[in-house]
């Protein structure tokens, strides 16, 4: 069989094998204050070029996201996010378990921009009865989106000056950053990141660490008590530092970014393999995910042989697919993915 | 001034007054359990025609919705409702602050139909993913709507049924409901409330008392410890007296059904008007609120005597309004209304 | 029969039915916006010598404590309260239904005082774990406290510095505000309040309102969109005018403290004839209830003539009850409950 | 250094490590839906004599009990606990954040007792307020208690006995649960839990796993939809097959309960040393915590050499500290701990 089904099928990277490997036996303490996570916590605030960010280790990303918008909003205060958003959609409501409002703004590509930010906020306020409609406290963006697609430096620009004239926080889930990151045009450095978000997320579990997130906070309102509360949402690891191990060796020697270069550029292949066939997608994509359109009769047959996700019905006889590749995706692979479909294509 | 605004500007109607005033003085226990609720709960009953019912009276109808969905729903389950209904756009998020994502559906009229509550259903359970999304658990319709439409017997059995087959209560948000049982042509009775829904409320604030809803639970399920959830929620009036003697008043020789009656009879004279004057309509209704929108020159020149609700900008020139009557309006007023449209229109 | 068994029984002052009675039939806008609520808010910033405070005005206790702490508290902070506060005992766990733990402090007379929060604070600051623990962030004190008693100026300062000095929010629940201010002895006045807690609340139902507590907040953080909080817990009450009439009447020409100094003149006379005959208190009260500890066969013949509440079994032929006086309470009829305690006692 | 400070500060067993290098690189599906969950699943369900039981696998302890508990009861019921218990002291208030109370119960040695539920219920019902305090929903216990103290079959079944005749869910917190089961003059087994208790957990963390903790559940309604629940509260682990396998490794021929009779073993061997030397203790226990009062100038001492864990000051020359043995203990590890605290007490 081959496997391109999602990005986390696989364990590990086997550099992370390796570091928890080396270090198992080492006593260090529990709950995330240890020499991994702090070691890990300096790389990152170097790749951010601010040493006063607060960094934090979580487990998945279901718990980040809820830990983070617990954190920062006020109880009448809701969370705007493309109506694609992953919170709005495959969290099974932990954000409205918090108490908040998902504000779910319709997008073509999964991305929000500056003037949907703009336009929202006035039209709250413009409203007589604004104090009986929930008020608008946090942008949700993912880089890249449910859609595979990313942010321009400009236009995340846009959106954190959009969020700062309006009293926003700004909160970016990378659960796929590194892909975003590498992906061919990307021009946004962690750096960016960290100067334009008030909060965000480095994914591990979907770029080659086990399980695991790592989340910086610029903001300082945030940062506060941040502890406590991933501590309140199941969020603190008793062996904090299995976490903060496997970001150091994500993040040593640009690991992180060569996987999700690697991954991309499978991707690359598959999407050139899929262009030459004229088959379409669902969406338009620059990175590890793509979401091909095809007859149901190919994915029959294909199914066979190659996993993947099923995404919903296009039309009677059409289905969107996703295929995903990642750190293990090899050449080969993706060449038998490329026959096999040129011959039920054709 | 002419007061079209709304249905709850007038404190209530003279009967409610004499009521509490010929109690006054007498001495009885709090917390709704008082003679007063009794009576009003037996003739809510006899008027179900169910002596098995639990009748309970709240305050106003943001803390009904919110304590009677928190009594309803398991943590992971969400509440569908028509995108324009109330719950999802006028409580600041108060469903959401329990924990339960609104499942907001487009609606044409702010009506859901059997068909919608059977697909989303449908399409929740044979996701692969469906424990990643939350679990639709009841589904909140309001009679008459937020749109002034209602639900016909017919449709009414109908999202009743759709809901039994799919294991979900069926709650009727009742606020106006005077005005929805009593319109041209309306075919429900609070009998088949009580028999096709798992729990509704028949609203007060806005048909004549100076406030309180009574809440009408079939359901055993919901109806267990009720009283621990109003009292939780902040929903059990100390002096609960003064909420049983207004709908003891109210349910007294059909007044509630006959000033809902004489509203929506007024309404129709306005209705009439507005026909005969050619003004375009957001939505058709046939209950005690209408929808007319106007030019802005009109709303400008209105405005000076006529008191109304803006609604929401149609294009760069008009704008719809709300004309809203109640048990106070009278048919000069109406007439007033009308002779004062007729020369802004000319 | 004579009612001596809460301070609510009655519907209200007839000042404040006359009050409603003159306005009935004005029209004025709804939630609270409106000239009613706008004059009882100016009086009580006169009387609290602060014209920057915040005045809202919500219709029951409940309601009002899971409101303010609601919009004061992070979600990792919780409320410090005497064991036997309100919120902790009487709310159905209200306030974790908001997310927040009460944190119980025994006491010996339902006050705290401020050497206790010193000491709390300090404990869970020098705790190793402190992460693991619910931080305070909140105090909360009743006066008079659910046991009767009061606390001085000088108590009151030092909770106050206390809280200051350790980054709490001090919030003082006033239901029978009016008992506690004109009790014998008792040095506290409303600019007190105002300058002394960050959010207190004057009392309405068990002090001559038909409903409502007044909110007044001297907390920038805390009045930051206090009314979308309000209404998204459902107290935000469509007829507001209602509350500020009230309010209006009850605080015209002293009013609220002629009334509360009646009823605790009236307890004055009740607690001397317990005195006279050797019955011993469950506390010592200053204020309008009286918490008398009674022999069983006593009780059992009181309570055919004699409406009181009964508390706690004290052994096994003792109980504690507690008889309530309020506006309403008249001389005779507490000479009449002296005569029949004498006769029992003989 | 000498590590007694806790049972989870070695990764983990060198089998669960050997068993998850051996199944790296296989494909299989996420969240939990897996061989390795299945199998695990199996022998748990073997263990407990009983096919029908439901089982889950969460990561961390207080994310599991946040779940259960959620899962659970309704939302004006509350949890009784052991005021000792982990939930009310140490997890941040997590329940509360759930919406809710834990209704503490004081205790001598960390255990409840069937006298005491049968109390608490008797008192709440009898209240003729009852409707005004939290509803006792379930119980929480742990076995071992956080005082390292055992129930014995004949008390866990009375508790069992005192939850079903009040209409209480049984729940309890096994996280140390192999030290329990496994302690000298233990008598219960993992069918006599799963028999008695309506959802228990197995914990992984603290008994060789790196993270883990096993879900079992017998009563249906806990069990209906508790995937959607752990998936809300951030408890499905994208890669869930690595908590079933460290979860099949570890039930692989007796591992998880020979390690853990390994630490209680060496627990026995140090708690003899202190014995010996007149040492007291803080609390009796049987497994693998104890919890000797020393003297600061030996503490002091002790410290540089030996990792501990502080409890509370004792008095003003005395504090209470934690050792805590492992799977990973070596009977030299601990002999020079005796010999060093020998040297010390002389």
């Amino acid at each position: 069989m081959l496997y391109f089904h999602n990005d986390y099928h696989d364990a590990c990277h086997p550099r992370v094998t390796d570091y928890l490997q080396k270090i198992s036996g080492e006593q260090v303490n529990g709950y995330g204050v240890d020499p991994y996570c702090q070691s890990a916590a300096e790389k990152i605030k170097r790749l951010c070029d601010n040493e006063k960010l607060a960094v934090h280790f979580l487990v998945g990303g279901t718990q980040t996201n809820l830990t983070v918008i617990a954190a920062t909003v006020r109880p009448h205060q809701g969370v705007i996010s493309a109506d694609t958003g992953h919170i709005n959609v495959h969290e099974t409501g932990a954000i409205e378990a918090t108490g908040h409002k998902v504000l779910a703004v319709p997008t073509a590509d999964g991305k929000l921009t500056a003037k949907q930010i703009d336009d929202l906020v006035a039209n709250h306020y413009s409203a007589e009865d604004a104090e009986h409609m929930v008020q608008p406290g946090m942008v949700y963006i993912s880089h890249p989106t449910e859609l595979g697609t990313v942010y321009s430096l400009q236009e995340l620009t846009e959106v954190s000056q959009a969020c700062r004239r309006n009293g926003l926080k700004l909160f970016l889930d990378g659960a796929r950053l590194g892909y975003g990151l590498t992906a061919r045009g990307a021009d946004i450095t962690l750096a960016d990141l960290a100067r334009l978000c008030d909060v965000f997320y480095i994914g591990g579990t979907k770029v080659g660490a086990m399980f695991g997130e790592a989340v910086v906070i610029s903001d300082a309102a945030i940062a506060r008590d941040f502890r406590y509360i991933m501590k309140q949402r199941g969020g603190m690891l008793a062996k904090g530092w299995l976490l903060g191990a496997q970001f150091d060796a994500l993040l040593e020697d640009d690991l992180y970014f060569e996987i999700s270069r690697h991954a991309n550029a499978m991707a690359d292949m598959l999407r050139q393999c899929l262009k030459d066939l004229g088959v379409p997608m669902l969406a338009e994509t620059v990175t590890n995910q793509l979401f091909p359109i095809l007859p149901d009769d190919v994915l029959a047959k294909l199914k066979q042989e190659v996993i993947f996700t099923e995404m919903h019905r296009v039309d009677e006889s059409h289905r969107a697919i996703r295929f995903c590749t990642s750190w293990a995706s090899q050449p080969q692979q993706v060449q038998l993915l490329c026959q096999r479909l040129q011959e039920l294509m054709k």
